[in-house]
């Protein structure tokens, strides 16, 4: 199973400053659910870096279970999120939004990022429609930092985004399961402080960044809604054994860690982009963070998949494949050399 | 942290063999969503173990969420799942079962046990009512394997209620958060195998018997309901890094170590209802594995408190109170001694 | 057709003056959903009749709906409604409203009655435990005015439940299905004025008063919840020809029909009373309203069903058998004559 | 109220041979819930006029109601139903299919018609994508009949999807709120039997074809879901007073009345587009059925308001406006006069 992946940020086991916590706090008993020691710590080390001193937090286990969690909580039945074509929570979650009674109302988007001006016309069409109370209305945008095609938002699209969002009373919700990787591209302007004052709620994803599981959710400009621990228990999303989440989180944010993971995985990325580039590859998105999208021909897919693992993302047009090398963490110099040498091999 | 407490079987670590297991194949890069070998290997240990060469086997990852998704399953919108007033579904998941649309519904049981009589009583009254159509109807019965209160059924019991939920073409499915403890009690007439043939579906909880979280639900008696991985996907249930339920199971059904660590618990349990009985507190339920009721006054209960960490249960009639002590695979001879000690310091 | 039923307060046609004002207005035409004249003067003459000049009111189709849209919209999923076990939202809806994901919380009450102190205990026990945080959260308590047994709620009652749901921050929620019946006995002491007052919102119940269909939704002393219209489309409760309900309701309120046509019903269940008594016929509940309910021998249910249509309530443990009696506008003086002449031939 | 409006067909009242059919039977007495003799005449009726005389029919009270309770009773959870973005169910139904968990799934379409080869393009490609279990399941085809916009499918097109949904087993359902106008168009090639063959489940549209309420579903090509009946009470969909619908079908269905009224009001429609093109008005749709979309200069749409009621339905980009005027059994020569009168005076 040493084999050289590039399929994923969740393909590989835990970062090893987590599994020697867990190790080294193993003999301790603690009470469940987060009232422990490790989760008060983690959400203080995390208040701290977003510099929002009263942000309520809470730890859940998996991104779709999170943004289910949190759309539930925010809206009512009858109100929906405006979302991207491409949003996780439209194509990816088999529907969990909408079993809990939300629909995802899908508005035109660039490349897989939402715009100000796309909300506003929607939100004004809307309006200007006199049958909109037999429509479900819309209650909050939901982004992705970085997108599903790892593209990021500049401060200035959010700023946007969060003015169209206040003239229209809609709660702004940032998808964090990257976002470690969208902070620490060197493309991104904006820090954790800023997002957390220009949106209403996000989450930072801990699973696709070194944690064995588990996503913080932050509450920065609102308060958490009303009984939001037990909505959370009633979507099977309260860890028994709390302290788990509490000991990772804790550690990510000690010494800077989630953001160097992040990094090094950006870099072995950029490397990774240029590996292809020189062997005369295409990419197929201009993406700035841990995910890389090329072009390759149907030949080359199934020679490259003899050595290395990645992941078929969709068919082109001109029936070539869009494929997808993910790094992370995990990503080693001898993985990049793996890849090199098997672009090298291509016939 | 390193005090001593009784509080439940999940204020601790996750065991050894586990943590060893997970640091041993933390390098290796393998397919998410449980499309891992250890995953498989798990399975096919399962199904040896359960003696069901044909079981589907799903891992989850807690309690409340594994009983959300099956019910969901296995039930229609209008279709209700019976339970003692006791149950967990019934009162300690936050509505996850109505979240997703089913009733709960209540019915007469004995201590925290359903009956075959009670069952048939209620279906035939339910049957004799001619509005019923205007009712749920009721489709599954739920029993737990040990109970809330740590009782057990016994094989007649089981095979009763299985000939009447024949009778009435209702599903049973029995939900073993803490079945090791169930399986090794000195009590105990049921084997695993035995188990598995006569329930439909079930699950062997890993999160209160020494793993770090994960249920293993198995489809014994049926198939599992058509797209049930997309239904655990659209729970929320599915964890993106799969392999680390895979893995937590392979060990725990390698060389028999879930029965072993449930086999250790409950003779600590036996020794501590020893220890208090010795010192002329009385039991406040007849519990034969790894939780303990007993009855202390309030001045016995602040006391003990000092020393001891453990779980207020319930206030009884006479102003005593009901308390629980549990014990799990960490529970060790200084945790009993140290019981011991601070019940005979009572005034 | 023309059969003698006292089968329910819906087995009937429509009351005349409704029926005759439908003819009347059925050539104009106005605009849907409730936008129409009719539905206005219908609203406003209701604010007439409870006294509150600011009530928000909403017109919807039948109970079960009105019930599950009202509780839907008032409660978050994690919340629950106090009833009692003999409730219809509990017994006799299919689970309409667990469809929308809320948990029915039975507490002991007395014949079909909740009391304060019930009430009162069973908040201040939940509050006792500190586990409730992972428990459905009681918020609404649901009374039925009548209830399902034809039983009355006092003033000094209403009252008492009214402080007790303040001091727990629950909504005080009425079932009207029947309350015409209820205004209308002459063993009440509660005037509609009164109630709306005593409640954070009911519905007046039009199908079993006379109605072809129709439920006014009435939030007295609390306003309706946010984008309330909108909830109720999504509920499927909107009528398209809303004007329907409009008619009926203006109707209804001019006057004083609707409770001309209730009290008519009582008098009624009043002589059907005294007639199965003199019969030497045991009453099963002491209703002071239009559901009488009868203890019936086998014999007597069957030589009576020959000639009389009633509904069989359910079996009792000696053997005998609870029948429901129900008076309607519809009820008339032949139909008593015709069960007295019955009851005067039964072996 | 009086006025000249071609607002919906749900503006106006109900068929006179409908309410003198409600008269007529007034008096007499029926058990409720559908249990009567009217329903089952209807529900005969209806099988022979469709030639399928094993069909499973439920009468319910309206459209988003009937939509949302056929799609939950035959969906499981995670599965989607594929439409048109025009579609009711997407559009105007407040989010009433989501309620209930089932995501609409969006499908490019022509003008607001599915094709077949639309379903197979979006079929093929979503099996194509290997991470498809991760999404929402397509399970079903909604088809309205006639559309939002007042076209119709043809034969071969209504044969083409219904070989795609077999090949890709997906149930296909036909919205028929204006059934009666799409069978009698002057442009139908289509009859009942025959559609009753090509659809697995379809309801008859009553409210916009005169009558005050209801719509008759129909499962002609599969048997109803099990406890289809409890599925409706649980919607919130079952009518009390059942033979209000039973009494409204039988008549529609007695002497062809259905399609007698449709075919008038298609007439009518077709005057009316006479009238418009008269006047130099251009069509904005070209719709065979009753509802007629004009295109409107925003002066001439105000000047025609002072006398004539109709719907904007929306903004075009030129500045002009798309109307909609509709005709029902309710629409007279006077009206169309009226109309004709109206346009006759614009500036």
């Amino acid at each position: 199973m040493k084999r050289v992946s590039f399929e994923s940020d969740y393909n590989n086991g835990t970062l090893p400053e987590i599994l020697s916590r867990l190790i080294a706090e193993n003999d301790n008993k603690t009470s469940g659910y987060g009232s422990d020691p490790y989760t008060a710590s983690a959400k203080e080390k995390i208040r701290q870096a977003i510099g929002c001193p009263d942000a309520d937090i809470f730890f859940l286990i998996g991104g779709t279970q999170t943004n289910q969690t949190v759309i539930d909580a925010l809206l009512l039945g009858c109100e929906g999120v405006i979302a991207a074509e491409s949003a996780h929570i439209n194509v990816h979650e088999s529907g969990a939004i909408e079993a809990y009674g939300h629909k995802v109302l899908v508005i035109p988007s660039e490349g897989s990022k939402l715009t100000a001006k796309g909300i506003d016309q929607y939100m004004s069409a809307f309006l200007a429609d006199e049958t909109y109370p037999h429509m479900v209305l819309p209650r909050m945008v939901y982004i992705t930092m970085p997108t599903e095609l790892g593209m990021l938002y500049t401060k200035q699209e959010i700023e946007d985004i969060q003015e169209v969002c206040r003239r229209y009373d809609l709660l702004l919700y940032a998808d964090g399961a990257r976002l470690g990787y969208g902070l620490t591209s060197s493309q991104s302007d904006i820090t954790l402080p800023w997002l957390a004052q220009h949106v209403d709620a996000f989450y930072i994803g801990g699973t696709k960044v070194g944690a064995m599981f588990g996503e913080a959710v932050v509450f920065s400009n609102i308060k958490a809604p009303r009984a939001f621990f037990t909505t959370v228990k009633r979507h099977g999303a309260l860890l028994a054994k709390g302290r788990m989440l509490g000991i990772q989180f804790d550690t990510l944010f000690t010494d800077n860690l989630y953001l160097r993971v992040a990094r090094h995985a950006n870099e072995m990325a950029e490397r990774l982009r240029g590996i292809f580039i020189s062997h005369g590859i295409q990419m197929g998105v201009d993406s700035p963070t841990n995910q890389q999208f090329v072009i390759l021909t149907p030949q080359e897919k199934e020679q490259l998949m003899e050595s290395i693992a990645f992941e078929v993302w969709s068919p082109l047009p001109d029936g070539n494949i869009l494929c997808r090398f993910v790094t992370s963490w995990a990503t080693t110099e001898e993985d990049l050399l793996a890849l090199d040498k098997a672009l090298a091999g291509l016939a």
